[in-house]
């Protein structure tokens, strides 16, 4: 089994961009990455963040659903105590029809605080174990409403219900039916976390309930930690953890040549967005010892460059090819490789490019162990 | 000034339409009718009806965005008990930017029961009084969402806020501010609602408000009294009504002659509809009473070649535009034709058609009175 190639969209998209040009971003993004081959878009949801600025993944999965035929779409995630949960449950159960199943659904508890306040959720309520305890109760709702059987559930944060629905006795009774918002095939759809502490929580999750488990990479240790905890819970649950499944997410750029790849990453978008916004993310948040101790440097001394020749995935095909292969004898591999996508609105071409590289010339040469 | 036209889309899709085709239909239809000149397309919002089935009518207007270039959208109408008001005001925030303002916003508490109780509302808090206490706390929330100051509300339904933002201090800071998901230029949308019945309590909000009315064609009676509600609770809070915001949807159908309009009415997907869904309902319903009235025969007799006749307007562009203008005599007028959209996915040409005669052929010819 070679690897598979998937997008993330966060986007990352510059200030000062309008909604639209983020929007017709992640639509044309789709459209290339369905032609070159990739698997799967994940697109993020946030309620706050100006870098970050989508609010409703669902839309962008609306308009590129005609213009896409076979890759796959998630929201990642959908922050489950920001929405009613028999809304959402009936959104995705009709976009997942809409996309005839090219759907899987990332989940979240939100990691916002300013994003938790402006859904009226703060102070202890905001406390990552209410959070969950949200997550949980929606998870509930929206199982029963894709079930359409009929329950009335009065819950520590919502109440939902399906009512009875007589069986139709006359040709005109079937005219009044309820309409059928279950996800495709009228199975549940898979759902996924994502994960990026060393100690992720979410991987343990995931685990147990056998959702998929992603990645946000953030270093060689912490990721092999996530199949660690992931698999010890997944085994422990029952089920048979399977490296396919594992998205991991990361910062990728393609070049014809090595030199070309790095000089496109340092002075592009990605070096653009890494400077201004991501770079000093990490190190307020510690996200950057990870990555620092992989290479025994100190934290405060890692800057773009060494993010850029250490950390990321750059290079020609060839160089890309020895990084990921080098990374999967360390860590034992991964099913998916979501590219981190970055703001080349302006000029989509040497990324397109990337992408092209990525699936056609990269991934088919990189294999998960033992497989 | 002559009349607008617009589409309302229902959609009356037939039992068995696949969630794809419904909404590749209406994409399709939004840019039919873009291209034709429609100033319009307001779209349903159902969690419970099989003919009626879009739980999500921003959807369609997000696939249709980047495809057409002048058309506003509506929802007609977000069900505001249904929705997390943070949430929806975002969705609407940022649709209407990427829409760059071609958007209003219909808003409704919901008629359907069976669609109350699965968003968790049954029993007395399903009654109308608690329901459109539900719509004006909804408001509120979103308004103020909309403006982006600082908030904390916990009222009767829901809890939200808007969090203080420090001012950037620097240009680090600036990349950390929050994302602005109020609506196109800052301003509110046009809100709208519906009305129906002869003494439309919606009629009488939306003069108090001064939304948007568009009124359901239930007869001349209903229709001139809409207006009469409208206009008096309108003048009474301060404002000047004006016909031209008033939008009335109607089944409309136009060909080349009367007799082949008739015939396509009778036997196709419009006559299927009325004839399986819609009669039933409105004979169920007493929804018949203002049309027999209107022409003095029993409403038991009231059958699908009876409203092609005297009720839907249907013939040829002469015959259309007399009937209209006899119409607008009768009423005083109204600024859009909102069409009532149909099933016409296997085989659009004659409904494009027809949508093409109103636009170009008819709707110029019709004159608000006094204009």
């Amino acid at each position: 089994m070679t690897m598979d190639t998937g997008l993330i969209f966060h986007p990352y998209m510059r200030p000062g961009r309008t909604a639209k040009q983020t929007f017709e971003w992640g639509v044309q993004s789709s459209i290339a990455c369905d032609k070159a081959g990739f698997t799967t878009m994940m697109i993020s949801e946030h309620a706050s963040q100006i870098w970050e600025n989508i609010p409703n993944p669902e839309l962008i999965m609306a308009a590129a659903a005609l213009h896409t035929d076979n890759i796959m779409f998630a929201p990642m995630a959908h922050i489950l105590p920001h929405h009613n949960p028999t809304k959402l449950a009936m959104t995705v159960g009709w976009l997942s029809q809409i996309l005839e199943g090219r759907y899987f659904m990332g989940i979240g508890a939100g990691a916002y605080p300013m994003a938790s306040y402006m859904h009226g959720i703060k102070g202890e309520a905001a406390e990552t174990e209410n959070l969950n305890r949200m997550v949980r109760e929606s998870l509930i709702i929206m199982e029963k409403i894709w079930k359409r059987e009929p329950f009335w559930h009065e819950g520590e944060f919502w109440t939902a219900g399906f009512p009875e629905e007589e069986e139709p006795q006359t040709e005109e009774d079937e005219q009044h039916m309820l309409a059928n918002y279950a996800p495709y095939g009228g199975a549940f759809p898979e759902f996924a976390v994502t994960g990026f502490s060393m100690n992720s929580p979410s991987m343990k999750l995931a685990g147990e309930r056998n959702f998929k488990p992603v990645s946000i990479y953030s270093g060689l240790d912490a990721l092999k930690k996530h199949w660690e905890i992931f698999s010890e819970a997944n085994i422990k649950a029952g089920f048979t953890p399977d490296r396919k499944r594992h998205a991991v997410s990361h910062t990728i750029f393609v070049g014809d040549t090595d030199a070309e790849a790095k000089k496109e990453v340092m002075e592009g978008p990605i070096g653009y967005c890494f400077d201004r916004y991501l770079i000093p993310i990490w190190r307020r948040f510690g996200m950057m010892d990870g990555f620092a101790k992989d290479h025994g440097i100190d934290p405060l001394k890692a800057d773009l460059e060494f993010l850029v020749d250490k950390v990321f995935i750059v290079g020609s095909p060839d160089t890309v090819v020895d990084k990921i292969n080098t990374l999967f004898e360390q860590c034992g591999g991964w099913g998916t490789l979501q590219i981190e996508s970055h703001d080349y609105y302006d000029d989509p071409a040497p990324w397109y490019h990337s992408l092209e590289l990525v699936a056609k010339e990269v991934a088919p040469r990189v294999k998960l162990p033992g497989n």
